[in-house]
């Protein structure tokens, strides 16, 4: 999931990560210690005789799991689903999706790569910890197409609501700012040429238009013969800053220039659940599926945890000299807990930030956002409640595809959806889609929708630290220091929040904090 | 090959392809025709009894024989090398590369990823001719990582001749120039927010430094517990200026901005003679390989064709009624032709205008640069004599990969290496890219490189029309027009040199051409 794209995009927005760290600084909290940048090195058998309850199994749960076994912890997992991964969901032919107030199957036709990755969908190049997984477990790699210039952005009080291909503003945005900067540059020229290149101006600092911009269609591209090419009239500036107010099509605007969204992205080979099963089969498999935990009990300095085994009715009892607990602070929050009354209420105040996030998704056949808009891969977005539309990344050129025909982010839309059953988000999203893809009811096929606030033992998409005023300062370091054996692992505990990397980081911090407690004979 | 990225790129720097088009406007050669967008439709039948004489089968002659044979045109394909595709050749272990003055074989082990794109290595979204070829004869296609934000651009005389990340110089550039268009904003604030989201800006519209520009090691990315990434201090403008200035690098500045070079981009599964062997197969394999044109007659109104086949030693005479010679322009200059003076004359100047472009490849096992640099893809540059170098796109943490250890398109550079022998161009690869890499030396393995100047059949890597002032407005359009029997199509033929796009067009236009011809009895 994309919390980047939100969260960093607003602070890039309000005034910049510099300026975020430089307040943070005159607030007293930094410097800034550096703790696990990699997996802790655990010595074998250093766990021995100590035993952990690992309550889920998403990344965090799992990778915790498989660094403890290995240093010999005995580790009990308890998973309330039926699969391991969490919101590491890949969605295929004939599966289910089960929110608090509807139940569907995925109906389209079973086939290698029409798959759909509900939850987290890319990996970026610095996500170390995630990478290294799956290059130990095997987890084949592929290119994740983020950035697409032929991809477009639409909004219904621009360019008469028509869709403008991407290439065309970035390139139009960079003439009109360099031709600005250039009044402003010295005298003495020597920024002038880089001026000029940045925003292919011309010799006298003008933006008159350029090739970077794109050819309007195949008709005017540069070609054979005398066809040359004929270039489109620059968007003016203002208009693109009209775009930049509108919802969230500032991040569309600057979205690649992000730290977890900048190329190059990566994705799994046959998607995204990929890593959680070859995570799962590391473990060795010992997972206990559908058991729902109901109570966290402190037994002395140990812990007790009562779950629920779903299939059978059977409550089932466990002890454990530490927990590492995964769940997130949603469903957390209404589990009873001998927490303390600070780590209750952070826990409370956290979950009140988790985004809520629901994508839909549609199966097409023939790829014509190839064939006819030649789009391969990336992302649409608009100013509607869709937000996104992403074309596959895989299978370029084949038969058929997944489109993601709606990627919500935006909190408000993304609720907005999840209230709708599965046939009103369809139709909801067809009518969007239509703006960037006239026709497009026609063009697809059967569909399937995730509003992960309905999700069970999800109840949202993301912890949202930075979106709440002072959140991150007050409530985050709250949950960090082990609860007694309780430690609190997962993307949210992380500045990584909403990515596979922020799991995994978080769960490499954990396990070292058990390591020194054994260690330390804590 | 990437013409565009010196002839677009130049065109940028230079004052932009707008400012161009209007100074060509001034010179009463626009507004441009509209001609042959895609492929010509020939009825069925409608080449029956006529033959063409297809000089070379590489993309030109390959499509331009598929079109024609379809509509019942007799072909003759005439090819010098024993095999398809002329400047798209992918070498694999046990292939030959023979030059004027050297042969090397290709010695890194035999394995599907371990291939080597000498020629072409790359497709872009908007190259339709190509991808609908690609799409009908069944060559699948993965995305091609072009764009690589934690790449490294690396310049002697600046940051002490360390490489910096493409998102490090790329952020503060976006900074730098948005903090100067704000000097000269608007008073009334309607492009403050664009102007911050653009550049990171802080509210006070000021440029400290962004989580865009990444963090300078895992130590300090954000991750979980209290690390919260640790930002890096901004580079002056001045320092990116002065990059800017330095050779080839202004094109890595900007690269990604242009028309042929912006994502998406493509590469066939396998290797880009996957294409040319397919066009092969689609035209039913008829092709004269080893057959060398020494003569181009004119008989009466038709052609005749001396051709050497190298390995019989024989001669052989063909005649046709119309010629489509691909053979690019540096080899043509030196064939006895019964060409008409002024297209003599222009086929002499436009042989001029061929780059160079040498590249060396290097096998390597581990793949390193992913798992020390975080280099997943892409190209990092360097204002020395090797250019760029390319990490592959495919077998992502796979255990060995094939680098382009050296794409230089730079003429005089390429020039300087086209005169070492193999082994020296592996020297001189391996000094320059150590700086890049410290300790590459040790680091690849097997090795192999093509100067395309010498490569016999070719002679030079692309057409460069628009280097030299006037050949594209004078010279270029003297060879558009048939010359009796005698057409001429390839890249050159095309506003898209140096790509197969170029070659696909050329041949599309061409063959539309002879199809009018019959059509008038001509």
């Amino acid at each position: 999931m994309a919390a980047d794209l939100s969260r960093r995009g607003l602070l890039d927005v309000l005034g910049s990560v510099g300026a975020a760290t430089l307040t943070l600084k005159a607030m007293g909290l930094l410097p800034v210690p550096i703790v696990f940048a990699t997996a802790p090195v655990l010595p074998a058998d250093s766990g021995r005789g100590k035993s952990v309850a690992v309550l889920g199994a998403g990344i965090a749960g799992l990778v915790s799991t498989l660094l403890l076994r290995r240093a010999g912890y005995q580790c009990t997992v308890l998973e309330a689903r039926t699969r391991p991964g969490g919101r590491v969901w890949t969605l295929r032919s004939g599966d289910t999706i089960e929110e608090m107030d509807s139940t569907q199957k995925v109906d389209w036709e079973s086939d290698p790569d029409l798959y759909f990755n509900a939850g987290a969908a890319r990996l970026s190049h610095h996500h170390l910890g995630i990478l290294g997984y799956c290059r130990e477990l095997g987890v084949a790699l592929e290119p994740f197409i983020n950035d697409n210039r032929a991809a477009l952005i639409q909004i219904d009080s621009e360019f008469s609501g028509e869709p403008q291909r991407i290439a065309r503003l970035q390139a139009d945005m960079r003439g009109a700012v360099a031709e600005l900067a250039a009044r402003s540059a010295p005298i003495d020229g020597s920024l002038d040429g880089l001026l000029r290149n940045f925003g292919a101006l011309t010799k006298d600092m003008t933006y008159l238009g350029s090739s970077r911009a794109g050819f309007a269609s195949p008709k005017t591209f540069p070609a054979a013969g005398t066809q040359r090419g004929k270039l489109q009239r620059p968007i003016p500036i203002g208009d693109i800053a009209r775009v930049n107010e509108a919802r969230i099509l500032a991040n569309a605007l600057t979205f690649l220039e992000s730290w977890n969204q900048a190329p190059t992205m990566l994705q799994p080979v046959g998607g995204m659940d990929r890593i959680v099963y070859a995570l799962e089969k590391a473990i060795g498999g010992e997972v206990a599926y559908g058991h729902e935990v109901e109570q966290i009990l402190r037994l002395g300095e140990r812990a007790g945890i009562v779950s629920r085994d779903r299939r059978a009715g059977t409550i089932v009892r466990t002890e454990a000299d530490y927990v590492v607990c995964t769940i997130p602070l949603p469903v957390l929050k209404s589990i009873r807990a001998d927490f303390s009354p600070a780590v209750q209420h952070a826990i409370e105040q956290g979950a009140a930030t988790y985004g809520a996030a629901t994508k839909v998704a549609f199966a097409a056949a023939p790829r014509w956002w190839e064939l006819d808009d030649r789009i391969y891969g990336g992302i649409s977005w608009t100013s509607r409640d869709i937000n996104q539309l992403w074309y596959p990344s895989h299978g370029i050129q084949s038969s058929k595809g997944i489109l993601v025909g709606a990627y919500i982010w935006e909190d408000e839309a993304a609720r907005r959806y999840a209230v709708l059953s599965p046939a009103g988000r369809r139709a909801a999203a067809i009518a969007d889609g239509e703006r960037l893809h006239p026709g497009y009811g026609a063009k697809v096929g059967a569909s399937t929708s995730v509003a992960w606030s309905k999700v069970p033992y999800s109840l949202g998409a993301w912890a949202e630290w930075d979106f709440t005023p002072g959140a991150r300062e007050t409530i985050y370091p709250v949950l960090l220091p082990p609860d007694g054996p309780f430690h609190f692992a997962g993307e949210h505990m992380s500045y990584v929040t909403g990515w596979q990397e922020g799991a995994v980081q978080s769960a490499h911090y954990t396990v070292g904090q058990i390591a020194e407690r054994v260690k330390a004979g804590r």
